[in-house]
């Protein structure tokens, strides 16, 4: 580690995690996962994300079964696949001011969705550095198992709040190995809301039909009728 | 262990994966592991294969970036996509004759994806029994990190080996976030190897066309094409 300061800021994030023991975390692995690729193309977050989006697909497959012992493996799939999302895993790093540590080039012309990809992926690069610093999940469990714990119950007690269709693609794949497939149609004639008419199949099976203002919202309400009849009902 | 038959097959197929100790298995998990749930709906390795999917993809996140620290991470994702294939995975189980330990009832009229599939499936829960073990790899990468670089090297050097649409849609996800789209048509006035054209699209950018004579050939000579001229490149 070069900077004293930098030093002390990654110290005061380790600490926000409230990690006992911060012996055994790599700083210079810290440091690079919270190091944005706009800063250097070399020395940079990617690899460490890599390694992060396995670390926390398995964390939260064990704190699931470990929860949830008599559920269907399908609905555990389909709950981790929202837990593992961007939009959550960005949540999780705001709660902890992930932003403020990062060092990374600002475009002002950011929009949400980049936005919400930029702390997800950053915080998927502090999960690799710090498994990587123990190779195992002693520096990750203590804070991150009580956060997947409270999201996972809420998700399950309402998906809605997410998005069915990865939960839906989850399933599916989880079940059948199968993805399923979307056929949306336009209709200029009709209310705004309804322009839009998708259908959701899975091989020669119609599952559901919803409708939106964009070919996206109907999407998603024709996965969540799916996913509502065929998941978790 | 109800069974001392059962225990000693167990033990049988721990000193196959030459580990030095095996005090530490969990020997009820690594049983279950080995149930198909054709012989309980309850009592089966489901649930373990949820957990070690993801145990599997962060050993190889890991074996990849410390074998090759300059390779771009676009190409590692694409690379671990191949080595956590079910092909891959089954190809690895047989070699250590994972059927002659897994209880199931055989379906003689099974087919070879069917077989693959029951293969790297049991592969992914005896790996989700040996992580809970001890949680971590210790039980793991002794035997599994020289399978995973040794085959990671081979689908480096030649990814035809493999499934390019995988290997495509894991670099176009990893560096765009975009899935790639195919575009198929058929045409009944030519040869036979040639009756389907497909191409792949990533939003408004043509990659590449293939042909063949079905449509999941053309997909693949399609994407055979896009991997090589974009990620391998």
């Amino acid at each position: 580690m070069k900077d004293s300061r930098r030093q002390k800021q990654l110290e005061q994030f380790v600490q926000k995690l409230g990690l006992a023991s911060e012996a055994s975390v790599d700083w210079s692995l810290l440091d690079l996962a919270l190091t944005h690729h706009s800063i250097s193309r070399k020395e940079n977050n990617q690899k460490l994300e890599f390694v992060g989006d396995a670390v926390v697909r398995l964390l939260a497959a064990e704190v699931l079964l470990a929860t949830y012992p008599e559920a269907p493996v399908g609905e555990l799939s389909a709950v981790r696949s929202i837990l593992v999302s961007d939009r959550v895993l960005a949540q999780f790093a705001a709660s902890y001011g992930l932003q403020r540590y990062l060092l990374f080039v600002n475009h002002s012309s950011m929009n949400k969705g980049g936005q919400i990809s930029l702390l997800a992926d950053t915080f998927e690069a502090v999960l690799g550095a710090l498994y990587l610093s123990t190779q195992n999940m002693a520096l990750i469990a203590p804070w991150l198992t009580p956060m997947l714990q409270d999201k996972g119950e809420k998700i399950r007690r309402d998906p809605a709040l997410e998005n069915y269709k990865d939960a839906l693609q989850e399933w599916t794949q989880a079940e059948y190995k199968i993805l399923p497939e979307y056929r949306v149609q336009e209709n200029q004639q009709v209310l705004e809301e309804e322009r839009f008419t998708a259908e959701v199949w899975l091989e020669d099976r119609h599952l559901a039909t919803g409708n939106g203002r964009s070919k996206k919202t109907a999407e998603q309400a024709a996965a969540k009728k799916a996913f509502l009849a065929v998941a978790a009902g």
